[in-house]
């Protein structure tokens, strides 16, 4: 297996972006990572997405993109699996160049997530739960994870402060984010008196819709040592799943998929948790935040909320937790925020990012965990500086 | 890389199979796959699948279908490139394979595309077109394998008789196999004289909507060995785009990705096109597969109809395409339609294809063509007896 690389890094602001269209912004992101790179070819493209279908009617994304980023005959293909579509084509882009079969891959995802009507987006993502015996009967996404927050707070004691202080760290790092959909603070007080979407969860609990895209240049070590950019090694990828269904599993105040895509992750990179200097994770929601950190094994299980509120993963904390300002504040356009949390960790972890947010400690080894539906699919990735 | 291999294949019967729903039909080719094969583990699995969300409102069909095939935490992914994600997903199995990352992948596809009301498969089938430009004015894929016939008939003087001659001969075949969705045969007097659909295609020139799903195990050369079963070797694969929209391409007579996807297949296997013994390529109209015929290099352009017409391409001819029955004969489920050309291939290089559309010849090498849109991206495999 060849070693793989990441060496250059691209994003378009992450918001309700009205002017641009689903390949006005692919196309955006996809071309700041190829300039940002230095690459004068691309041999393939991976595209994470989750349902151009429903959002905006065009499905066959490969196609569309290569042929709207100008490259010709360009291989390309969009890959899937709910909010975790992006996680998905670093993996996809990993295997290209890890196996001989490309040389330069673009690994990318986008979302256009505000152009739909109604309550169009809320069915749009609840096809990431079971439809047939989730959603038919009512259920969508804020719901299945209140359900995931009350069992939490019920087993461990976990309280709303705790939840609030996810939200609260989320947007402070946020605030210094150019891309970011919220680039605003947010105190405790406002999180725990905003309007209730699905108890306990209120609307600064939630990650918003959001319209963005994200790409990152993959390519072997070799041949990213040879562009004189910075870049970072990919050192582990895990991936799997866990029941599609939050009825289906023993527990669910804890994330099996996590768990085990972190371990294959992990024991693929030669590393354990203890040695990852911070993390980008999966935080649609605050609970998902503080179950992740536990899955994950950065807290012990009950005591991720205790961490939070304590500060342990703000950016001068024991284990920093979305310097970005995670889905929470930097914005969710779904099948792109995997690459985005790799767009974070290159720029972490090469020292380019903006503002103060750029972690002082010097970070050498970062993990990125992206999920889809309540958990359902979890991506995790492992990454380290040249 | 590895040596990669296919060693065992189920798929369900096509249909309009209403009593299944698209889990259920998955879940029995995955498990058809995997008990052919003799696998006692399974690594990772990729799921062709253009549009769950369209067509059933169901993303996310990796949790689901690792869930429901009760594979605990098994990683799996759909992938989506339209009409030839089956393809994709065999692609995706290959490189996970190739790389080291899986031993054993179950590479499946699967469509539900009955279910959906009104004119609604239509629409969903058109989100592989281009939205923006073509879809929103009007034009189906229907509409758009007619433009490119109607220009084939002028330039090469292809006629009604050679169109015909496709579904005759595919139908034919296709009436051997018991999983084919119309297993009947039809003469070229009711081609010619079944209903218009888009002048100059009738009924009798289209592929239909189908339900279904096919799989296939993926592994090294090496365990397909140690198994004991029938297996063949994946010696190329190859992937290209082109523009997506029809009226943006220089030539619509010819499939510029098709060229380019087998060209780099054939490089990877060190092989040439006379090489091949017979080819499942991507007829979901007539003119396609005279075009595709052309643009892989198999006739002369310009002659493929004309070969078609002849008996070049029937079970005992220069170069049989389609024993299965294509998709015109077999259905066409759109996700699975590029798995099951493997299912097809798989047992025609193994002696097992059922009946008297066993090819008489002794096959050693095949090729798979798998195309999405009006061609705006294919898939190429070149596969060999082991």
């Amino acid at each position: 297996m060849r070693e793989v690389a990441v060496v250059g890094a691209g994003m378009t602001a992450f918001g309700e972006i009205w002017d641009k269209s689903l390949r006005d912004l692919f196309v955006e992101a996809a071309l700041a990572a190829i300039d940002n790179s230095g690459v004068d070819k691309v041999d393939y493209m991976t595209i994470g997405c989750m349902s151009g279908g429903l959002f905006v009617g065009q499905e066959h994304l490969g196609s569309l993109m290569a042929d709207y980023l100008g490259i010709k005959n360009l291989p390309a293909a969009r890959v899937e699996t709910a909010c975790a579509s992006g996680g998905l084509a670093l993996r996809h882009a990993f295997a290209e160049v890890a196996s001989g079969m490309s040389d330069i891959v673009i690994a990318g995802g986008v979302e256009k997530m505000t152009d739909i009507s109604g309550d169009g987006a809320t069915f749009a993502l609840a096809t990431a739960a079971d439809q047939e015996y989730e959603v038919y009967h009512g259920a969508t996404f804020p719901g299945l994870y209140a359900l995931m927050a009350v069992a939490h707070m019920e087993k461990y004691g976990t309280t709303r402060e705790m939840l609030s202080a996810v939200s609260v760290k989320n947007h402070n790092n946020g605030s210094m984010n150019p891309f970011a959909q919220y680039p605003f603070k947010v105190t405790a007080d406002q999180v725990a008196s905003s309007v209730m979407v699905a108890d306990p969860l209120r609307i600064l609990d939630c990650s918003p819709i959001t319209d963005g895209a994200a790409a990152v240049v993959v390519t072997t070590v070799e041949i990213a040592k040879k562009l004189g950019k910075p870049y970072i090694k990919v050192l582990g990828s895990g991936h799997a799943t866990d029941k599609i269904a939050l009825h289906s599993r023993h527990d669910i105040t804890t994330l099996q998929a996590t768990e085990v895509a972190a371990k294959k992750a992990l024991e693929m990179a030669g590393k354990k948790i203890k040695d990852i200097d911070f993390a980008e994770v999966h935080d649609c929601f605050t609970i998902a935040e503080i179950v992740v950190s536990e899955s994950l094994g950065i807290f012990e299980k009950g005591k991720g909320g205790e961490a939070a509120l304590k500060g342990e993963t703000a950016l001068d904390g024991s284990f920093p937790i979305n310097p970005s300002g995670g889905l929470k504040s930097k914005g969710h356009p779904v099948g792109a925020t995997g690459i985005a949390q790799i767009v974070e960790i290159y720029k972490q972890l090469t020292g380019q990012a903006e503002g103060d947010r750029q972690l002082k400690n010097s970070p050498k080894l970062a993990l990125a965990q992206n999920m889809g539906g309540s958990g359902g699919s979890t991506l995790v990735h492992i990454m380290e500086v040249a």
